[in-house]
């Protein structure tokens, strides 16, 4: 995906090395990143950074709408969305028990649900879905295409809100553009495209990664004006390390480059 | 720098190599970046991307104070820097002439004035100076240090504006804190830490390059909100390709983890 250049870390030991079901793994310890998860030989997660990506993927969506109580992730087998849903008391703790079944085995528990599992729940059923993918190459490339964000839209309670992992507008507008149009034509609510920065996302991102937020019709959804702030509240989970409500509105200021092509949609 | 880790660009051709008086210099084409600028063995800048970086740093500051007349700019010998003072039409035509000299070798003209320069200048001389240096290791190390910082205060008139490159959050906090510690004893006025994002720069700050803005004691300046905004303005050196003022108020908004260490004043 990378032609002209590439990216070391220097590995000092090796903690992990097989092949699932889906993707080959790798964990291994390197020498200034602590542990690096490394799925289909692309870095996915660094111990020294993953607030920033975890942290934004979950309070953008969650903190835009008041008490979000059902929360359905897709992706994120590392479990740090997890952690950070966890942080608004307002989710359900019945939902907990039941997702975290996958941490058993979160890649396999977590993928194999995906469109099908989608569409038995029934219409209407979450409050948010946090679709927390890897690059649209490979398994996670339904993830990215209009039948999935159709079954999304259909499981989403109305004013129900979606974030999904939007790639970086360095590197892959093409995408992007992708993405808001197949949103654009399923989310008859808001849609915003926000981004942020990562360190070790850096290594395959350049540094920044995006965020597609929609809304389905219903209950107007300011995503850049977060209703449902997290400032100050600590929890068991300690402190948020990246996210707070003056990142969450300047996430959604775009480069020019960037906003001549990404159309938003206020409510 | 970055121990454990490493970051390669594949290399077309070489156009250039050699030693200035005070840098090795390379320039090579790569396959995927343009030509691409290399000094004492660190990447400067590529033709991809070198619009965030030379548009933040120049229109951060100019675009805080009203009609900013005479700015001058401290290294930037790649000249991306005075391409973007130029689009402001309150800066002096005489002024450029001078300044263009440097071009001739700009390496040398730019890099000789330093302190030694600014004490010779008449004190209050300046609206805005912008201090485009490398990372304070090496010849630029005095461009992070309180002498250096007392010479601009001095070249600047009452509530004039200095923005200077001031490292990476994710990697250089240490650094960070150094110069907001400096900067706090010398400027009376606002002092603010902004930051952006970089594809280029990603290769040595992980995606992300911060500014130190400082007014001395004046008329009040409020990075925050830009008085001299450049929307829509794009004259005879092409359109901006990043910079507008949702951009410039946005960079101001730090994660939790850098506010926390890096305070603000406002006038």
């Amino acid at each position: 995906m990378w032609p002209g250049e590439a990216h070391s870390l220097k590995v000092e030991k090796i903690l992990f090395q097989g092949k699932s079901d889906y993707q080959n793994v790798i964990v291994f310890k390197s020498s200034t990143y602590g542990k690096v998860l490394v799925l289909d030989g692309v870095i996915q997660l660094t111990e020294r950074d993953e607030s920033s990506y975890q942290e934004m993927i979950t309070h953008l969506p969650l903190c835009s709408i008041p008490n979000p109580k059902k929360v359905l992730v897709i992706g994120g087998g590392d479990g740090g969305v997890l952690r950070e849903v966890s942080r608004h008391s307002s989710v359900s703790k019945q939902f907990f028990p039941s997702v975290a079944i996958g941490f058993d085995d979160p890649r396999v528990t977590l993928h194999i649900g995906d469109v099908a599992f989608l569409k038995a729940v029934p219409e209407g059923t979450y409050d948010a879905v946090i679709v927390d993918s890897s690059d649209p190459i490979g398994p996670d490339q339904e993830l990215f295409e209009k039948p999935f964000f159709e079954s999304v839209a259909r499981a989403l309670r109305p004013g129900g809100v979606v974030c999904t992992q939007a790639e970086s507008i360095w590197l892959h507008m093409h995408i992007i553009e992708g993405i808001v149009a197949n949103c654009s034509q399923v989310f008859k609510g808001s849609i915003n495209y926000a981004w942020t920065t990562q360190l070790v996302l850096c290594l395959y991102t350049n540094g920044v990664i995006g965020f597609m937020l929609c809304a389905t019709e219903g209950p107007a959804v300011d995503f850049k004006n977060p209703v449902n702030p997290l400032d100050g509240r600590v929890g068991d989970k300690g402190e948020l390390k990246f996210y707070n409500s003056e990142i969450h509105s300047a996430a959604f200021c775009l480069p020019s480059f960037a906003r001549k092509l990404i159309p938003a949609k206020t409510d």
